[in-house]
């Protein structure tokens, strides 16, 4: 079961779950994914889509009916930052009480295992200190963020009680399509209605490491393989990242060549962005497995996927 | 205003705020406190009592009419750690939904400063090593001590957006009187009801440090009068604690010397219990702050108080 699975990484996930030979249910409240995203799947006898809160256990447990779940993935959150800082209830139900509700299913139906999607907004500002695992103290500046610890720890408090395995990946910006959000999504759009400049919030200094979303279902399905008892992962690209500034430079390079850009001030983005950080993912390279691209080329091939993506639209 | 006032460590804070000419309203739910228990304040002109549910900022909000509050002190939650775990949403409601409330009342009300109750139970199990304030990882094994964590996360978050000022107590056992749970209040009872026997859950080697109310409350306002922009301190004693068989001991010898104690097996009390910790409170120390009492002290102190307020029961 993926819950908030007609999301980004959720319909990443469910293919490569499907393509390996798993069953997948979706459950999805669709406030951000679309039925439409489910067609894909639509004909496949192993996938089945139930449109539902994922924040009220009884509602989810009565969309199940009689369907034996082996396996929850929670990929279900508030993806729209601002839009937690204007409302906290948003990433309060949307981030947070889905959790809650998950792990009362997972009570109620003796499911032993889950994985779940975190983030490295539980860290906060480390500045330039490196951050692995057990770095403290966890200082999230943002509502996404609180309320992803916050999920962590009630599944820690789980653990203890009722759930045989958890796996906690904590992953920072992932990139690739179907892109409902994100920089380069930003960045593409504007280019699309104004071909001739890109304006961009910030000084362009920011710099953050960047994933594909293909590298991070194969870190996550290597990670829920191991089937440890409670696995806490940084999953990232090796390197420190790219800068605002490059991405926006190989955006307009790829879809508006004489596009001059223009810069903001600061270099914060928006409240709870953090300006720069430096991730270690040497927890999992231990386990031996490695992501196949760094943040350049991951930049590069999803700047081509989302102008593909967008072209139609 | 103190949320969860009426209970036992808001009864102490309100005393001593009072005592130092502060203008105190206490709102509480009265799921745990009592509304007798507020009788020692009536009379004050600087005191008032609401009883309203803290988890629900329309509620509080209506509840304070045209109150000026500068200072919210949060002390509500669920201190039955049991309960917690038989129904998540006690601590969820209680203990985390009160917090959430808590921020949004002091965002539309531009309240400054936040002194929240956090707990040692944010830690979870780190055995023999030290616990200071920025360790991790941060694994709390109960619902309470994750719904804390989750405060201190969104308390963060808020810190970030709209709270000028956050103080974070986190106190591991804490016992004085007026008792409502805790080791003490049920060895005391349990020989109130059979003299000759004081039967123990566990078999007594676990250790904790106890915290007398009176030093938790003088180390709260000593930490909140320094006005930090955003304060995490551990608050305990400054040894390593007692064991459960050396409290047992000494509220037989104060109660009832002839009783025989029988132990139980494991060194966890219940689930969700750490069975040792040794807390670091050199960041408090450092300040020029120490307890008064030592962990033995303060339980000899607590068996003697609440041997008294049981005998009238």
């Amino acid at each position: 079961m993926i819950a908030g699975g007609a999301g980004f990484v959720g319909i990443n996930l469910a293919t490569a779950l499907l393509d390996r030979g798993d069953d997948v249910v979706i459950v999805d409240d669709l406030s951000r994914g679309t039925r439409a995203a489910m067609d894909r799947f639509q004909g496949n006898p192993k996938f089945s889509f139930i449109e539902v809160d994922c924040s009220d256990p009884d509602l989810l447990d009565g969309a199940l009916d009689d369907r034996v779940i082996d396996q929850v993935w929670h990929m279900a959150a508030n993806s729209d930052i601002p839009a937690g800082i204007a409302d906290y209830r948003v990433d309060l139900r949307q981030t947070f009480m889905t959790t809650v509700a998950l792990l009362e299913l997972m009570k109620r139906r003796s499911i032993p295992a889950i994985h779940f999607a975190s983030s490295s907004a539980i860290y906060g500002d480390f500045g330039a200190q490196l951050i692995h695992e057990d770095i403290g103290p966890l200082l999230p500046i943002s509502n996404y963020g609180a309320m992803k610890l916050a999920s962590e720890a009630q599944l820690r408090a789980a653990h203890e009680s009722h759930v045989e395995r958890v796996s906690v990946f904590r992953f920072p910006n992932v990139i690739g399509v179907p892109a409902t959000h994100g920089v380069i999504l930003d960045f593409v759009q504007k280019l699309k209605a104004t071909p001739d400049c890109l304006v961009v919030l910030g000084n362009g200094s920011q710099q953050k490491g960047y994933l594909h979303v293909s590298d991070l279902v194969a870190a996550m399905l290597h990670i829920a393989d191991r089937a440890e008892p409670f696995a806490v992962y940084n999953i990232g690209p090796a390197d420190d990242g790219v800068t605002v500034r490059a991405i926006a430079e190989m955006g307009r390079d790829a879809f508006s060549a004489t596009a001059s850009i223009a810069y903001g001030e600061g270099n914060r983005g928006w409240v709870g962005d953090v300006p720069r950080f430096r991730y270690s993912i040497q927890r999992l390279t231990n386990t031996g497995w490695r992501p196949t691209l760094d943040s350049q080329t991951a930049v590069a091939r999803a700047i081509a996927e989302i102008i593909d993506q967008e072209r139609d639209r």
